[in-house]
């Protein structure tokens, strides 16, 4: 019954206790990773999963540091972390996957957009918005209309504002001190996923193409596998993108699929409910891919369990455990 | 991000710490079932991946008490405890799978077989032991040899002594205060293993049949699915008997094929070794069933993710994570 103690150079950290930080947890498991949690309270997602809690804030450097000493490698359940506060609490030898410069570059739109259109990724046209004067200057370029979203730390509708035909509400520019870009509206037949990982040693997989169905501003449901005559040529690009910044871990890029071809809409640096058929669909699920690319261990190929998946994301609050019931299907309540 | 805090009622404890604890708690876990674990070591496999660890022995009534009071339910991962405790300790109101009384009588050699047989279930001859008279009787009736096993805990060759064409140590008498059985040798051409479980509401599930392979009295490796031509007979019997003594949860038979026909050698009521394959080629597990069937909730069908399976149990000390590292297959480390 003796187990291995864990000793600190191998117990991989996660910032944050939400359902992503559970769902990586329980990918470690199996594998026998030991894992620790960053959480706000002991009743969060992952705590409940994880024997090793640190009870604590992420934006408070004296849990950051005291967390951040106990393991060997850490990872995120979410980009919107303060990448100058972890820089400072992170000791020597721990491993971050993704990189903290990386996670910078992309938890801000603007250089996120900057950084795709550097490797011809296309995205939908855009610009910086700093001012009244450039939200004008926005009207004048986009006359069909654009989306005005905060460069940072906005996500699922939020920090973001639509400007239909010229028509929208300027003080949003009040409501975040981060920056705005806009983003011109692109008619798009339908809205698609994909997930890439990359491994420390370079090795890379693709997860199977998905279409996603967006209902007020979130993931709604995901199914799949999708082909796309024009995906293979993007999905060089974007690995070529990865290598370029030496990207280790998961990528997840939320894609439009226009007239003209695919566009990149997205990406988020990490695990993504748009991949979360992958616990049942796939005989390896994004969770263990991320964790294998951070570790250096070598990726099982990925595998389709059945022919076709499909994910719902329900959401709702309260005792409703009926759910879990349901014999048919999977489910993974958080 | 908040989360359902586990409530009393709901939460169902497992009283070990071990590896099967362990896959209990991760298969409760993408249910959203809380579980708690009463266990030995915070370093133990099972509090590892659990939030609800109660660090202490199932041999001490007052660990015992303070456990189950946290808990609406519990089970266990080995059917060696101590029953007259648990009764003591065991509040009111709280559901326990299976029950006392049942793990009672198949905990001891002597009553398991007699409920074997009282159901008309085939099992190799027997002989009660309790002295060098009977010893001399055994070897009487079973000239060609036959095994002595402790009526109460012993497991995996433990407890358990040969006596080979009536040559034996006649002193392992003396190793036991638990009285013995003496099983004659039967030769058979192969052994098989099936689990089968039980619902509070009264529904069963039979797992895949599947061939076992023993090596130094552990279960080395496992295949199936496999199909024998007198299964069906033996399932039936297996079934009424369950429902004769309202068995809830799973129950694992270790089954002699010989030549004229199947035996049953063993039973074990709980998860087993010989179903860890149904971790990976069932779309629902062991674990989960047993889960399932003690908390009434209602089945999947039992469904080959694959055409067929294997498993391998690796035995080992020591950091020798090296495996974890292969991408073939599904390693699950404990």
């Amino acid at each position: 019954m003796g187990y291995l103690r864990p000793v600190k150079n191998q117990i991989v950290g996660i910032l944050g206790g939400g359902q992503l930080a559970r769902m990586l947890a329980l990918a470690a498991h199996p594998l026998g990773i030991p894992v620790s949690v960053l959480a706000a309270h002991a009743t969060d997602p992952a705590p409940q999963v994880v024997g090793l809690t640190h009870i604590g804030s992420l934006e408070d450097e004296k849990d950051l540091k005291r967390f951040l000493t106990t393991v060997g490698a850490v990872t995120f359940e979410s980009e919107f972390v303060n990448i100058d506060k972890l820089k400072r609490c992170l000791p020597t030898g721990v491993r971050v996957f993704p990189a903290l410069d990386v996670i910078e570059a992309i938890q801000d739109r603007l250089t996120q957009k900057q950084l795709l259109n550097r490797h011809k990724i296309p995205t939908s046209p855009w610009f910086m918005v700093e001012n009244k004067n450039d939200l004008k200057e926005a009207r004048a370029r986009f006359p069909a209309g654009f989306v005005l979203k905060q460069r940072r730390f906005g996500y699922d509708g939020y920090g973001t504002f639509m400007f239909k035909n010229g028509q929208g509400d300027e003080s949003a520019l009040l409501k975040s001190s981060h920056g705005f870009i806009a983003e011109a509206f692109v008619p798009f037949q339908s809205e698609l996923a994909v997930s890439i990982v990359r491994s420390r040693g370079g090795g890379v997989v693709t997860l199977p193409l998905v279409t996603s169905v967006q209902r007020d501003s979130r993931c709604y449901s995901v199914c799949g596998p999708v082909k796309h005559p024009k995906f293979a040529a993007l999905e060089k690009k974007l690995i070529a993108m990865m290598k370029a910044i030496d990207y280790v871990g998961i990528l997840a890029f939320e894609l439009f699929e226009t007239k003209s071809g695919l566009l990149v809409n997205e990406l988020a640096p990490r695990v993504h409910n748009s991949a979360h058929y992958s616990q049942n669909g796939l005989s390896c699920s994004q969770f263990e891919y991320h964790l294998r690319a951070g570790l250096g261990l070598p990726f099982p190929p990925v595998e389709l369990i059945r022919k076709g998946f499909a994910m719902i994301n329900l959401l709702g609050e309260g005792g409703k455990t009926e759910l879990s019931r349901r014999p048919e299907g999977f489910l993974h309540w958080y």
